[in-house]
């Protein structure tokens, strides 16, 4: 009879939602497509809907304590509300969580979805019993989300890891946040674009070229393949993103000394093409990463969840924080969103 | 009948001692300078003797709860050792605080300086009741400390806040550490005095130059008075010192998102000569900075206490991170030495 709660996905394309046990068992996950409705009310609707219809059909085996709903942009904890959000019009500013509340009359929690999946990765993922980490989430941008004592670290406004835009590069290039040279201009999907784009233009990447001419989907993914293959100025880019990623990540290290950082988002699985470098920057740039412990053999190649674990045991003062690729996915957030009622009930 | 207890600050060339009550009142500072004995046996002799002294002339009022000792370096937590110190020679990897608690007979602490420092400011100085706060100090280097939910954050091995090993300029200055571009490398008091001799080599600098061949000591507080005086090639290296002290804080606050930084150290005291461009920085590189209120009348002037505790009751999803200059000087770190074995006994 295990007591559950519902995680929420609500991202600009996906609507994902899942009933999880308290123990972290998944019930039934259910994914609505993009094709469904697209204003705030159909969508609220949509999403009621099924967690009413899930949490009635588990409620016979255990108590509903309530739904987690992730949401990306900028949240307003205690209002509930989304503050900004380029992905879901007519969110920002509406009492979101009180009129979900209102309909399911059960508690909801709302959050920043890089949040949840840092909670999900500590709960069920890479970091499993790891009190004190932080998930760097590597896709279109850069997402972070800390987590404290088992408990997310929001900060003052709820804002806390905002990882993308750490300056790397104070006269880099310019981001959309208004800033120059922001870590995700340099270590995100469309940072790898970017940089292709420049080495086609350049005119000395032809296997580049031919990719983003071939008419199919030109993308971190196709130029990794490339890489893969062997093309030099495919390397070229993955190095640059491992290096600036190292630089982000010893930075984090020298600040906080958390016990682990996961690597996710879609391209946080081209790690054979870009782990070396960043662990060749966090080396020499992280004086904290250095002091801790001789190199690991492994460091330079993906740690799995056995080596995490090992690592866990060893003395206090002598571990070094362990950055390792997620393991969740995108169901991160989702388990995340489940956890955070299920915590704080 | 107040308890209390005693914080050392143990640097490389003064030794203070303070006996401090439970309510943060000073009842007595001891310090013994730089021509006491070298040795580590004869300062600990000292040391030990001076908290004999202290403990018992107080001992009628008030219980004695124990001593806390800051040091600088890196230290085992745990194991009460210094690991790495450049200015307490002998100290390395000896049981100092099995020492002190042996000859004591009572509870001993010992906590990094900058840590104290930062736990001194949230005790009683600039960030007082502020549960959520870092110190950035900037001497010679740049020292760091975090308090969390009112306590120091140490992270895995006792090391976070390593702020001057921040990389701020990834092909920039080389630095002790290993590193290149650190931000002790552009905003410590060493970052001005090169600024000016580079200023003085290039031959356009002719007031730095008569300053440096005075006889005078040239270092930060005469390159600052000169800045005061109007001279223009001083006031550009204050301006340098301020932006990249903000691409440092703005990391910080994207990252951390606390309710204020607290600027201590030698040249936190030139802010009317880097503050502008501090908070120039600020605005433009933290999105979390620039997100969370209208920008404040008074942010590029100090800050005084009144104007941080006034915001500080604003609400919360209102208010602005705070940078604020220490009020403690260095005295922080004695307080904060007090103050711990308060809280933990």
């Amino acid at each position: 009879m295990p007591d559950f709660s519902i995680g929420v996905d609500l991202g600009g394309t996906n609507l994902r939602i899942a009933a999880v046990s308290g123990a972290g068992q998944l019930l039934e996950k259910v994914t609505l497509g993009s094709k469904g409705p697209s204003t705030r009310d159909a969508v609220i609707d949509q999403m009621c809907d099924a967690i009413q219809r899930l949490s009635g059909k588990y409620k016979e085996s255990g108590k509903f304590l309530g739904a987690g709903i992730g949401v990306p942009g900028i949240i307003d904890l205690q209002a509930g509300m989304l503050r900004k959000s380029a992905n879901l019009p007519g969110f920002e500013e509406y009492p979101v969580r009180a009129e979900i509340e209102r309909r399911l009359r059960a508690r909801v929690v709302l959050e920043n979805d890089a949040n949840l999946a840092a909670l999900g990765e500590q709960w069920l993922g890479a970091a499993r019993g790891v009190p004190n980490m932080a998930v760097v989430t590597l896709g279109t941008g850069i997402g972070g989300g800390i987590v404290l004592g088992g408990k997310i670290w929001h900060g003052m406004n709820g804002m806390a890891g905002e990882f993308g835009h750490v300056t790397l590069e104070p006269e880099g290039h310019p981001c959309g946040c208004g800033n120059r040279g922001c870590a995700e201009q340099y270590a995100s999907a469309s940072a790898i674009v970017r940089m292709a784009r420049e080495a086609i233009a350049s005119g000395e990447a032809p296997a580049l070229a031919r990719a983003a001419s071939s008419g199919a989907e030109f993308g971190a993914q196709s130029i990794y393949n490339l890489a893969v293959q062997g093309d030099e100025h495919a390397r070229r880019i993955f190095r640059s993103f491992g290096r600036y990623l190292g630089i982000l990540l010893a930075g984090l290290i020298n600040v906080l000394n958390l016990d682990m950082f996961v690597i996710g988002g879609g391209v946080s699985s081209a790690w054979d093409a870009y782990a070396r470098n960043m662990f060749e920057e966090l080396r020499e740039r992280s004086l904290v990463y250095a002091a801790t412990a001789p190199t690991h053999p492994l460091e330079s190649d993906s740690l799995g969840k056995e080596e995490g674990a090992a690592a866990q045991t060893e003395s206090r003062s002598q571990r070094k924080t362990i950055i390792t690729p997620a393991l969740l996915g995108s169901d991160a957030g989702l388990y995340g969103a489940a956890r955070v009622t299920l915590s704080a009930g």
